[in-house]
């Protein structure tokens, strides 16, 4: 991504939601306006869904009632992030061509009937999304309304994965590309195991159906043929926004979110101008808003540090969880809060109107089904005077971390690759717990792709990253002679970029770097733990290591490595260190653990805190902001001082933040 | 359904079975006919699967051992159910026409080889079956044995929803008549939302699987459909039969019980002379006498309230539950009571011989594989005896209550759509519940369709009635009006009958009624549970609401509707009131919540009786019987006086009915 | 089987592993040898996997690869098993041939991408298997390296049932030879239950989905048309290499271990030389030990009691488990010298390195990921330097037991089959555990198909054999008249060889024997359980039955068969006894059964031993070899003497095993 060097789509942060009006009656429609206006809101995203209302037969167009309600937006000072709407092609599309409907990996082809309904790789979706996205531009595209291109909706949330004839003739064109030599490849996938050699490629199938577990290779490079795919495709159709429109800015909505791990986002970046998300809470987590951080801050790094969009997250409850729970009171501010405290400079929902009918009609709006006579409509138009409050915040960053955390799509999909050592080893799950250790000891991180520059950063900690990138023990050893702290966990630095375990004794990438040798992994039953000569507790997996440079800081007492070291760490000349962990340390002693690290390294947290106070700085050429979210049932106190933005008055170091509240702190005032 | 006007298949109460004499040996079926009498057999339900026997190749039949058969019955004095055999096509018919086997939502096709392999808009079977349906009525409809038709056999039990292209090709005709204009369907089902509009009826698939959640619109169609299909699968069968044998009454065996709604019945009643269910335990579940009762109550509604036939049940274990329990000593009587004190004048079972061979050989029967020298045949032999003295029961009605709990098939399959707020709620649980409540308290209930006519009901109950029908509110506040009860529980009335929210405010179609506004819905964690002031608690689901007119009897203490209405009562000036219930009491609350309804509605118990001690009244020209079931280990007194036709001594007022025993006291001598 | 009168193919006892160094650069081989000599490895198993590798294209072969690892091993000493490659049929030959492909029961193909990815009826594989063997067999059947034939590998591990068109085809021929008439098979299957009569056998398919349980008499069928068609197989490749290498014994691994039992072995060991098995164990069960004797001594039993080969376990861990625990220091080496206890006089591993690449790259090897530099391969090193110190013991048998206990594969599919009164009855349940109380006990046992000769045993243990050869009633008898005792479970002797119940009272077959007759079956509900007179406590299952010339032992005191009888024993002239259990006792329970019956039968533990020891006598021409085997923490005295040749020492009557140790005392020294 180059960051966008033309202006923001809103004054101040934008505030606003998805926008169906086709789903309603035009006499509702000014009742909208109107309680948009109410609600502060300037930015909707419009179109998303709409291609069937657009282009109601091939060639056939109604656009009439798009251009009025964009007049009335614009009249009403509201700006449109208008939509490609590939994401819901027309049913006549899919029934001239059922041959662009996915197909399973059992070889059962979907039909149309709800969204996302097509194959990446056909190329009938590609002309006519690309053909609908030129109507679009060329007819709105100077429309004074429209701020900002929003391409197709959500790539790959329902159509990761297709397993078609297309797909499976497109997967062997890119693996030609790939490997160019079929040998390369029946190299780089081990097809002397079992004996699958390929005489050419024209032999590859997509990992179909097969009688037992597919070849590791095959599965990792479908899972990247895949991701380009979609790559390519939001390519083809910002191409052409961007041929017709090149003064608007073109966005897609990524789902930096929970498992979603379908695309590697850090091969779309480039082709973005702003980089926006979606998110939504799992409603029955009670730490949901670690998760929110912890996303956000994920978001931020594909972002390179620059603002992004939040550009769905729901009001209150959503409809596809087993129990959706309504928001709490004061939780939609706090949720919206942490985004914007985290790098977001737009904060906009799924949906303006709660739908009537359809799929998602138990989605929560900004306007629910009651009306706008609600305690939820009422939080919105109190969320849009308090962004209004923040707007001065526009523009700012967030403040450069001391501490990395590493983590990678293509790590994680080959972490998922069967016949692994344990089911209980989860990709995300401790990089999730190292930030959530951090977050708690208030100590600001920046959550970065595995292939980012390291440079100032005095503490990388890279869970659990199965396959790390070639070059990354260089880098890392860099930060260790700098006098900087690396942090490596169990099950990273395993494999080669083809899924090969790279031999000698585990983590082949890192047994330099570590001072220490894996002989045997060796996972622990199910809820079984094993505890360390610290006092420490293990869960999930544990290894039979030798330290071979590293001093041993402690060592198992039980469990199948009993004896053994279990926390290691290799020191440098100058300070610097390699620390080893190689179990799954519970929550307190991750905590010491992460601690111990932050320590040595000399990195303090943003301000000191309780726990259960989130507090995040950003800086901008004006000054700069904390946020303090209080996400405890008591009032806790904040060290800081500052003009509290949100209630309009000034805080003063000591005074407390409400419990469930949040203080936003024009700081140097 | 009229009630039919000829006479009863039976004298007395039918007891019997489903006979299958084709599975045995001609020479085992003298001995049956023997052990049948001497069990007081008086119908057998005959030929249901036998097509493949009567029929081996088209057109060329073998009916001579069906002749024997009838004869030998005939001669024994036993009475003959005949059925129509479409249940189970012969297999010549599957491999003639393949086409006829059902498909799935993901596209596969079924096999032949068990039963039911067909689907229910083939015009294949819809030929033949009426085409056998004509064969046995020409040929056995005079025959003196034969009483009654027996179409088919559990209609959707296993084939309710076929996916192919001929059901599809149905599925847009039933559309076409439904909408006319498929504009109105695009509104009805809300297409614009993920831009589903239909150009024509044309493009319109059945719900077959597609990439995320399907337009419920569509899926609560689909099931109309589906249902509507049955409906005209069994009227073609019965004109043949009327057309054929007017002088015979014609029944199908609905499966009232568990969690089977297919079919809405109350289409079907009108096509049936006499209703007759099938009715099988749910053999852990300690409360299956309760379930029993309800489904009893539910079919006798189904019957507008006519003596009913139960078709089929078990002496003992079924054989396709996980754990297929026996029944305990005294069981088979218990149950079979508690069906004819329902409304039942005929108690058969599946079947006469326990089978040896095939899928179903270990399910009981009458004839236990052990043979007659069997506890299972004696008491067998003991049941029909008890039958036999309750002879004068025949004809006479279960007593109206004064309570009628409404529910609805159409409500069913619009609770279950997906994308709902809790997987938690299950549209019978809280009607079971209330009945249960009533059952334990001895209160009378009637459990109707939610279309019924409410004259005469002091309290009407109406649990979750998601998708009400529209003239419900109204007939409702009739029963208000006039100095009635009603009870509406949570997620009642929430949507038209294309499930589209009725907006302004939950429940849109009993806002009026009960003078509530629910801005939101708050269902709860998994097994979380919320507390009320009156010191109760609530589980699954609350709400966020404001009384609007109505009484707050009760609020949220903790949760996340904490400090809000939970129990409200909208009383009307003739003393009559509608009671609203926005969470699932608990069972002691819920039973609480039940007596002060029926208090105050001034509605008193069959008798004074303890819990446990199940009583049903029956009335008649020639006077009432009292049944009371004891489902306890302990004696109960029941309060009533009266000749106790099961053991044939007078019964007095406090007299004991004992442990798991049961009286059928004729009153008033 | 007949015994192979050739030579053993090594000297010694066999130490080795699937080599595969088509996964390696040939500049590892020489590694490799040099590793295999340094650990004692005198047979490996070559080209498993490797027809991609030998037959890249039709007709176009790559043997010199093949010729160069041969003449290495050959130079070294080390022997070679030379499979077949059928396992892994070429992809040039899956495209040529899709049809050959496997279909599922919903009619999915599957695709070629793993392994074994054949319909076993296809004619193609069939053609094309032997005509490799015999390619394999005329090159390499007289190389000096090639000891043995390796047929194939885990015949029906993964494609064990095909529903294809031509499995159907294949199916109606087996079915016409084994009914000629289709009215036989009527009879045989009740087709007259659910109408599903046939007219031909044309009309008959495999058990494909239907919509509701399919023909039990059809599944039993084709699980032995299933498995008979891998017989057929078997037999095929097998023809090809006894025609052209007579002078080579043939064996083909099988799969005793665990659940799986896709084949029924007892048809295959006519048609090899020698037996082999490949044994896993479950790595989170804490008695995988006891599992590990349990499939050995079924092993044994298969392989009438002559030595055989353990062609394939794990230096440690697997990698298709949930959790793929490593194994615990010493437990290779007792884990293979259960299995040489226990008749095996080879011991193999899958593989030799541990693969780089591919779906099982974390399976452990004989050299790890680590290298040779490893506590894994030093132990390695250890196994076969103690194996060498063993062997002495090769060629001896293990001593006849005093107790069978028998098993049978078609009574397992039998008890498969749907609809049966509880899904918690698992076919080897009772019989893993009747083993277990012996093993505990230190009582030998033999486990013997149930089909075997019975004489000379003196208990006869008959756990849960629902479907019963038809004369096995005669020989227990036999048992009994002769002064033996024989043990009955519950849920045996109930049906004929068509799945059809044997009438008059369960167990048909085995009434008159026990002295029981049982009307009906009362399972129990989830985690039920059920009291005994004796104090003892029974679960899953109990029964309705009356004793009829047997003894009560034991009555039930609650439970749904209260009152009756539990535990019965009909004493016979001699001394014999045939006793009757129809509950699953708990453990202490069990075991004090099984100790009353085996002390009734005089029968003694192989030595006095506490619980935990296993203890094991082979015994041979040249003398006899106790193996202990000590599965606790706690050292353990051992009361025998013999120079231990483990330790290279004498052990003395009581002198201590150490805890997890081995010891193997040559007796009579």
């Amino acid at each position: 991504m180059t960051r966008w060097a033309g202006p923001w789509p809103t004054d101040g942060i934008a505030y606003g939601a998805d926008y169906n009006p086709e789903q309603w009656p035009e006499e509702v429609w000014a009742d909208d306006v109107a309680l948009m206006r109410q609600a502060g809101v300037n930015l909707v995203s419009l179109g998303i869904f709409s291609w069937g209302q657009l282009e109601p037969a091939e060639g056939r167009f109604e656009l009439g009632w798009l251009d009025r309600i964009l007049d009335l937006l614009h009249e009403a000072g509201i700006g449109v992030d208008l939509a490609t709407p590939s994401a819901a092609p027309p049913v006549w599309l899919h029934l001239a061509h059922p041959e662009m409907l996915p197909v399973d990996a059992d070889g059962l082809r979907y039909t149309h009937g709800s969204r996302e309904s097509w194959c990446v790789s056909s190329p009938v979706i590609r002309e006519h999304a690309t053909r609908i996205a030129r109507v679009l531009a060329e007819r709105y595209g100077h429309h004074p309304a429209v701020r900002m291109w929003h391409v197709s909706n959500e790539l790959a949330c329902h159509n990761g994965r297709c397993y078609c004839d297309v797909s499976a003739a497109a997967f062997r064109e890119w693996l030609t590309r790939r490997y160019a030599d079929v040998d390369a490849l029946n190299l780089a996938w081990g097809t002397a195991f079992w004996g699958q050699r390929y005489a050419s490629f024209e032999q590859i199938l997509p990992p179909r159906r097969t009688t037992t577990i597919a070849n590791p290779g095959q599965r990792l490079d479908f899972d990247r043929f895949s991701s380009d795919a979609f790559v390519d495709h939001l390519e083809a159709e910002a191409a052409v926004l961007r041929e017709v429109t090149p003064h608007l800015p073109v966005t897609t909505n990524y789902m930096v979110m929970g498992d979603f791990h379908q695309i590697d986002y850090t091969a779309t970046t480039p082709l973005v101008d702003l980089v926006s998300n979606d998110h939504y809470l799992w409603a029955e987590d009670p730490r949901g808003w670690a998760e929110l951080a912890f996303s956000a801050d994920r978001v931020r790094g594909l972002a390179g540090g620059d603002p992004w969009v939040l550009m769905e997250h729901s009001t209150s409850a959503v409809n596809w969880q087993p129990r959706n729970l309504a928001k709490e009171p004061g939780q939609m501010l706090r949720n919206s809060l942490q985004h914007v405290a985290r790098g977001a400079d737009g904060v906009l929902f799924f949906q303006w109107r709660q739908s009537r009918a359809g799929a998602e009609k138990y989605h929560s709006g900004m306007v629910p089904h009651a009306g706008a006579d609600s305690d939820r409509f009422r939080a919105v138009v109190d969320l849009g005077a308090t962004l209004g409050r923040l707007a001065e915040v526009r523009g700012s960053v967030v403040e450069k971390a001391r501490v990395a955390l590493l983590w990678d799509t293509q790590a994680w999909w080959a972490t998922d690759l069967d016949a692994h050592p344990t089911v209980d080893l989860h990709y995300l799950d401790l990089a999730r717990r190292l930030h959530g250790a951090l977050l708690d000891a208030g100590v600001a991180v920046d959550v970065l792709p595995a292939t980012s520059d390291l440079d100032g950063y005095r503490v990388v900690l890279v869970p659990t990253l199965y396959l790390a990138p070639p070059d990354l023990s260089d880098r890392l050893s860099a930060v260790v002679a700098r006098g900087g702290h690396v942090l490596v966990s169990y099950f990273s630095g395993i494999v080669d970029e083809f899924d090969r375990v790279l031999l000698g004794g585990y983590p082949g990438a890192f047994r330099e770097l570590l001072g220490v040798r894996v002989e045997e992994f060796a996972p622990l039953r199910e809820n079984g733990s094993a505890r360390l000569s610290d006092g420490t507790t293990g869960e999930v997996w544990t290894e039979r290591l030798t330290a071979d440079g590293a001093e041993v800081l402690a060592t198992y007492t039980d469990g199948p490595a009993a004896g053994g070291p279990a926390l290691t760490r290799r020191s440098a000349a100058g300070g610097g260190a390699a620390w080893y962990v190689s179990t799954r340390l519970d929550r307190p002693a991750l905590a010491a653990l992460v601690g111990r690290v932050v320590d040595a390294a000399s990195v303090a947290p943003v301000v000191e805190q309780p726990g259960g106070l989130e507090v995040v700085r950003r800086t901008g050429a004006a000054g700069s902001w904390l946020f303090a979210i209080n996400h405890t049932d008591a009032d806790l106190p904040l060290q800081a001082t500052g003009l509290d933005l949100v209630a309009g008055r000034m805080h003063h170091r000591g005074d407390l933040v409400p419990a469930r509240g949040v203080v936003v702190l024009r700081e140097g005032v």
